[in-house]
């Protein structure tokens, strides 16, 4: 069960409202690596997860996270409430929707589930959060970069800070669950394919851990499964009608 | 410089096909996990990535998901090329566009870009190659488990495998930026929050690595950011038109 | 500030689980008329809407509905835990995405806030949730017709009832604000074809009273506007190419 | 069955050619709350409506419709068919698709029907509607407040009229059916709690209409449902394994 | 200015109701073939054309289709008005949204307005049209291939005929043109490399009428381009971090 | 099977770095007309070809059009490299994204196989491609007239040249199956009205070989399918409520 109190989670203030800026906010509130996004992903989560410790942790962050999307939300409105401030132009979302957030990217793009990676196992889900947390805080950085307000400073920092915490968790989760650093999970077998690395794209060809050490290198890999079968189409035009001719192979 | 050849990366064989089963194959090959996703995110990444190994990798990785889109392609095909096998109503997607595959999701959900996780950073990056993988690998399992042919599964395990090794080597890059366990990046620092963890949704409640240690745990979390700053907006009825009275505050 | 408690709001059972009918469900958590749409529809308007007391009642209302979209998840996950149970063919969504909730719609096409609408004025805001609760209603009565499990159809009746309520108060809102029955708001005056209807789609015409009374009837419009200017297009292949020529003009 | 005639609908004058303020037009030629959205939403209900005056009134006001979105597109031609006149980077639509009209919305997204709310019942069309005219209309006025091009001023206001009529023709049609201010319809008796209003959001609590007189006021609601169920999900690790421990119950 | 009159524009009659069937037809009412596309493609389009005849012509066309539009809708009220006749599991779409035409297409996906393709230049836009005819014309012998009904398949016959009326309407244009067999338009002159075709596609080689003649066949390419320049990235990690090394290049 | 070199297939050089003409690249990176539109749309329609030297050719082109993604990414990295060269609010993509190409058109809307025309028959298929390629030349053209920068244009004019060359295979391939001036075809067999035109747009009418010659005109259609049959909705209110009667039929 949901509840709501009026208060903030955390202080917002905005010395200097710049409704421009006030556009690219909403990346984090209706973006794809915004706390709308987080917030949903973890909830959604929480119902297929059997572990109940892991459980709880999801639906933890998730209302942090919709906290954090009510803290954007302010942010947008502050930015965004003196909107003859500026040059219609300049900041057309707020224009044309009226002030405040709105669920659309600071492209104006509407928020799409498209965006949430979830399902069927807790390993998917929490590689998916540590994901979802590292986009969250690269846009933070971008953001930060974009203003020198100093309120706004402060807040999208601590929503940066708390994206580190929530990726530590999942971490220490995934830690607990043993696939940190185990790239297998699951219940399906590997093949016997599962040690070799292929140099497909050549030139500039460089070695590291990722194809080294217990990972064999194949330097050239060619194909293995042969041409393949011919296609039957009954909705296609019949027999071979454009007069072309076979060219000797050139393999 | 992209090359081609006819003959495909790795054998692709059906023994019994099945247009309903044909119809599931989409989810990897126009899916939200599938081969065109994860082809995409990661060439589109290496255009940005500044490490050169780390920008082959991306790379040689890319082709093979490439490749991998074509085998899930040629399955779909070999799956519905006798469509007239089945009841059209038992496999619409083929019915309406045709055999073979389509950039759509076994739902029949158009491809979009909003699936791909990408940009500015390339631990963002990586962290949302593994968190890729780890939905691939699960989409995989799943279409394992609703189909006994053998030549299916056995290309689908390929696939799968191939999710586990890719795994493999983001995580041994990522390991060696010293990213795998450490949940920073970037260049902002944390505030001082970092260490706390909020128990936000309450009863039921577990402690766990994620919640103890060093990261210290609020028990009751409560709202320090004061009731918000009231909304001006010209577009909106003037004054408080409503008739209603405030109750008194009941916190 | 958003809290939560792992009990749920109101009692969700199913006696006999069917994962077909969970596919259904999935209209009213991530679909079009969906408790999603209406919690984030009502919870946004929240920032822009002057008037504390309507804003109030939309952060109420906002909260109940994350309280019910969390019982719809309970419903979906309940109906669709022991997936075993149907053939995977029948439903497909939770064969490819695993038990439980998801943010997709019955069809399994994303939620998008393209489904949301709001902003700029309050009279607005409260009749797009009037229209926002009716298709709310209507879906949970076509979910009814849809099931005979008594559990599901009383917690679903239980959703549909909370619709009218909110109906209720929008309404009473509105009528507070002096425009349920009154089509007029905002700053701009009408001009004077504010009285005219227009019989644009003739033969089996009908008059009542939206077309009569204080309503005049234009039985058979003429346009007003003349021929429009010609397109200038430095684009566009030069001057009339294709050796048309004109017909006398047949009106 | 439709016909068209080549002169407009009404007249559509544009003195100061302005491609930026074309760009803001396309929000009501293809965006959300434009005329396409509206000419589509009543033409598709009227197929569904068995009452023939209503379904007549839909039709009528459908085709008034198409012939605003003309309007809408003649004006964008306008603004837009000397597309050198401004700097290209200031009006980017144009300049990538060519001049004139697109369907797309201001910040260049594709119209999707997702806009479009109906099905089912009347009533609940009706109400979708007047939602419908309502947002129409607060895009007019943002979109008088952009321009001071007279002629532009007054075919904009023109439409902005027309939406006033519509609302009052839908209204009037809906108290015919005795729903204008009557909150329930439909099939499905509401159950007992149809008269209780929750104050799920406190702090800054108010009492209006909306949750006092008839509607009983929960000043303080606690969950009646329980504990949700455990999730059964096979796809899941087995087992507690992240060695979390469970804190004594906090509430 | 559009008109509308009740009467349909030809027959449609339907023997046997198939609300299976009548999912199946949204293909063609909100479908990326259907014709709501097909009208609204060709009339935006006559916004920016200059030539008036071919303006005319695209307006002639894209009324039929809003009349073609008509009769599906009528076709899907017909195979949809008694959703009793059948398990609701067997046409989900209606069972959620109510009877008739919506605008999705068959697998429920919302119509997009990425679906038109138009835009500068009116040899584009006639190539484009003769794309979506033959596109539109494909589905109607898909569905034709779906039913049995003598009603239901004249009435897609007739309109499977128009798309070869108005192919052939496209292409005479085209042609007047000169447009129909020149590759070429426009004002920005090919470079050199205007006559080469490229073998990069290798292996099961052919030749034919688009690889010889006048177009000369490289048929093994080699890149040209060069090494990419290095990536500059201030938002990524600096240096080369993961203690990779460069192997010996290998071609 | 796919294969990589780093090396670039063109040149492509850029001197004057400018983010904001970036911004408009990316509508031939991830836009309706752009590179990976033409490349995925050529490659999957290869898997339902059954012709194998028209499936040759659309391998061919389809890898070429992918080496053409990469040289626009490649100009978009160099455009974009230097970001704080401008005003991040002029750039905004970048901004918040990082440098480099993104999967998003020129206004971030993400790319979606919507874009994508193909399936079930050769002919079909080759004319969307006709379409497909008239776009891309298209906005290339628009692209070349927005930018200055010699190696910029050069760049731009190559991959312009290539849509010419791609345009002429797919005409001779077509006219090799006797289809680049026969407007049918496929098994269904066009009905009488093959021959008529309809002047449904009046006014301003023009004659032209579109509808004259062979093709008869029928200068006043007249509706020929009658009154629609009632609809028949359980879902909705009973009866005629609303008061309204009936007019003198008009017509």
């Amino acid at each position: 069960m949901f509840y709501h109190r009026k208060e903030l989670f955390r202080p917002v203030k905005v010395g200097s409202p710049d409704a421009r800026f006030g556009q690219f906010l909403l990346e984090q509130f209706g973006g794809a690596t915004g706390e709308l996004k987080a917030a949903l992903q973890y909830w959604v989560q929480s119902f297929h997860v059997t572990d109940p410790g892991i459980r709880d942790m999801l639906q933890d962050i998730a209302i942090e996270e919709f906290n954090h999307l009510e803290m954007v939300g302010e942010l947008i409105k502050l930015h965004t409430s003196k909107i003859d401030q500026t040059d219609v132009f300049a900041a057309p979302m707020f224009a044309m929707k009226g002030i405040g957030p709105h669920l659309v990217n600071s492209a104006g793009e509407c928020w799409t589930a498209a965006y949430v990676d979830e399902g069927g196992n807790v390993v998917r889900d929490l590689r998916a959060n540590i994901g979802a947390e590292a986009g969250a805080r690269q846009t933070y950085e971008a953001l930060i970069k974009c203003t020198d307000d100093p309120g706004t400073i402060e807040t999208l920092t601590h929503l940066l800070t708390r994206e580190v915490t929530h990726t530590n968790m999942f971490m220490k989760a995934l830690d607990g669950l043993g696939k940190l650093d185990d790239p297998f999970f699951g219940t399906v077998e590997p093949d016997a394919s599962v040690e070799i690395t292929f140099n497909l794209s050549q030139g500039g060809d460089f070695r590291g851990p990722w194809n080294s050490g217990s990972l064999k290198y194949d330097a050239d890999p060619q194909p293995k499964g042969g041409m393949p079968v011919p296609t039957i189409n009954s909705d296609d035009e019949k027999g071979t009608v454009a007069g072309e001719k076979k060219v000797k192979e050139s393999a």
